[in-house]
């Protein structure tokens, strides 16, 4: 895949296995076949782009996203609060658009992630943009977790689902001892639900975080910011 | 290593291969060598204390950590803007209390991770955490960055220094077109001055993050909150 | 009275009629008596205070709070969005502390504020309060709101109290057409509750503000900060 | 004036000595002028409309105002961190939509606040704001601050400037003793400059506020939220 961008830094992520249409003109095939990154590449209009070799940030800047997607944001707390690495053996459900799916994915590499979506139209979408982005170890699973998870000795399963509390009973047995159980939610309700599942098996906490990009030009904060994505609670389990 | 956690939540991070001694007694080698996750140890004054397999979070949490360490939000950044993963070559420099180094090399093992630190007292206590937490995949270099980068082609060159801008010239020279430079500073004007010496040569934005907890059994957020720990630009090599 | 501020900006809040006592010596009861704004005094072991002339900001810092008092960032919220001002006709609930009970009273004077504070015990320290700090346009009222409110035609019925819904009824007889209910309280719980007894005889929305100092120094947010005081509920009578 | 809202809590503010115009129909001259608050109104179209008593936070939300508008948050902080009330002396300089000032005019009323503004342009605006919602105790000088101050022994001097650093000598002769100077500026490095002219003749702090909405329906913070308005530095006279 290849990311192009013009001066004014919009982004184009292309297979660059065919010819690139926008609205500033076309590229021809043959000079995405051989674009290097660092190259400028124009248009038949003289629209510059610069190429950039995407990955996982740019896959998940451009893929479809519902109205509570998860956030570059949550994803870095998922993981730096897990401590999950190559090797993780992680359990994904509720995949929706599949970003947090295809994060996790990519950082567990070359371990298999296994998905469970309930919704045979939303595992089809998932599976489109895993198979986009080239993600290749990520299984799907039409099922929902609420009715019990295939896998075992877990490090971490992660929940993004509306009642996150009917998987706790699942989670619980499928993780390790000291294994993670996480839930994604924008509603705090959601997440006072499931803290009250957890009981005294699991330790756990509820973050929110709030990201603000600063203008630097002005030397001060952006005007435009998500006032809420979700609460996330990470729970361990004890024994 | 073991975690053990008490019913107050105090948790001590142990080696496990001497006699545990703290101020609710001690617990012997014989019965730590034995302990599984899950287990219940008591001290001989009766405390009571879980058995936790500890990780890199664990680890994060107990390092020594001076006023402006890196907390996991920022490590979390860090990781899901850059897309680092197993494999991926960093130079992480201004090692500081090792922390970052830490989880950058967590996340890349098996892959060797390059730390700068220009003092060597710094650089010794990062070693002697290294070594502590288990973490084996970080080559210690006792030099200024400033002074030039002996890796090519990286992923990733990530900054924890005073003067990140004087790193900008050996850092796009080292990074590979598309790869990541991050500044992480406590100054927005550290930041400001950094991002005037990247130019036209990347592309970048600064972000800060706050994090808050919630104290679900009010359902309210606590009342302790960090207000600040760094600012972090992101920038990618362009060319 | 006189505010005292030494050159650590520790600072005192005396009557200054009788000698002043703090652990840096003492200053004379006459010195006190000829003090002007601006001045600098001297203890007997030459530790020296600047003379401030005290206001009700003052008297909000050095009021003795429980550990969720109405914040200055608060009192301002519910000055600014009901635009209360002097001459307008106020009922506060839950005097607490008496800080709210103050700052509104300062701005509606020379207009009587009546609060109604259900605990004797209460009411007499918030009473000591304003008999301290020379707030002389407060009747306190010993007597429950949820059983009632006297007034009428009210400009704003202000609540700090535990079910704030208990007094949705008497604050909606007492108020006049347009006329504003405000309530502040820890847990989103308690607003939840509080907006559905609102019904739709009132328009209302639920606020919460996030203050943060800056060290100008460094150029950079304070690493100390309140993650929560309350969340606020501005509601307005619609007929 | 009036206040109309029909059902989507859309809001008109209207003089009502005219016929009411919009996109839902109209509504006669006569009707206006009877109509009470609490009152439902019906265009031609049958739309309804809600009589509301409207009051200055609803002039504040009318006015036309710039990208950097001062908002209700930050009223709030300068109202409460000065305690300026009825018969306070202030002056505000750097009038722009002159929300500041309407909003601080109705707080000291009936003593007049007297506003600076350099532009002519921009005076004729503000001028006509405040003539339209009624607001009649503000004197308007068409005049820069940085070259002096008329007024004397003010309790306040408000500034909303590019360069507030050059009235810090102005406001400081103008400023009673133990009175205020505050200063909102969007860029951090504006705030910095000001402190720095400030020397120890004066005692300060900057800070921000964060304002966030809650959709108490879902019982989660809202998705919008603004990201920053300005910072606000409160300085206090200090000889």
């Amino acid at each position: 895949m290849l990311l192009l961008m013009d001066e004014r830094e919009d982004t184009y992520l292309i297979k660059g296995d065919s010819e690139f249409h926008c609205r500033f003109g076309f590229i021809k095939k043959e000079v995405l076949a051989a674009a290097k990154p660092g190259d400028i590449l124009e248009s038949n209009t003289k629209h510059k782009f610069r190429v950039i070799q995407p990955g996982m940030p740019d896959y998940i800047g451009k893929a479809k996203r519902g109205p509570q997607a998860v956030l570059p944001k949550d994803l870095g707390i998922i993981a730096s609060y897990t401590g999950i690495r190559s090797g993780s053996r992680v359990v994904d459900a509720g995949v929706g658009s599949g970003i947090l799916s295809m994060y996790l994915a990519h950082i567990v590499a070359p371990q298999k992630l296994v998905a469970y979506e309930v919704r045979e139209d939303f595992a089809e979408i998932a599976k489109s943009n895993f198979k986009k982005f080239g993600v290749d170890n990520i299984e799907v699973k039409i099922k929902s977790i609420y009715e019990g998870i295939d896998e075992e000795e877990l490090d971490l399963v992660s929940l993004d689902l509306p009642e996150p509390w009917l998987a706790v009973e699942p989670a619980y047995k499928a993780l390790k001892t000291s294994g993670y159980l996480t839930s994604y939610s924008p509603s705090i309700n959601q997440n006072a639900r499931f803290m009250d599942a957890l009981q005294s098996r699991f330790q756990s906490y509820t973050i929110e975080t709030l990201e603000r990009r600063w203008n630097m030009d002005a030397v001060r904060p952006s005007t435009q910011m998500i006032g809420h994505s979700g609460f996330i609670t990470i729970a361990r389990k004890l024994y």
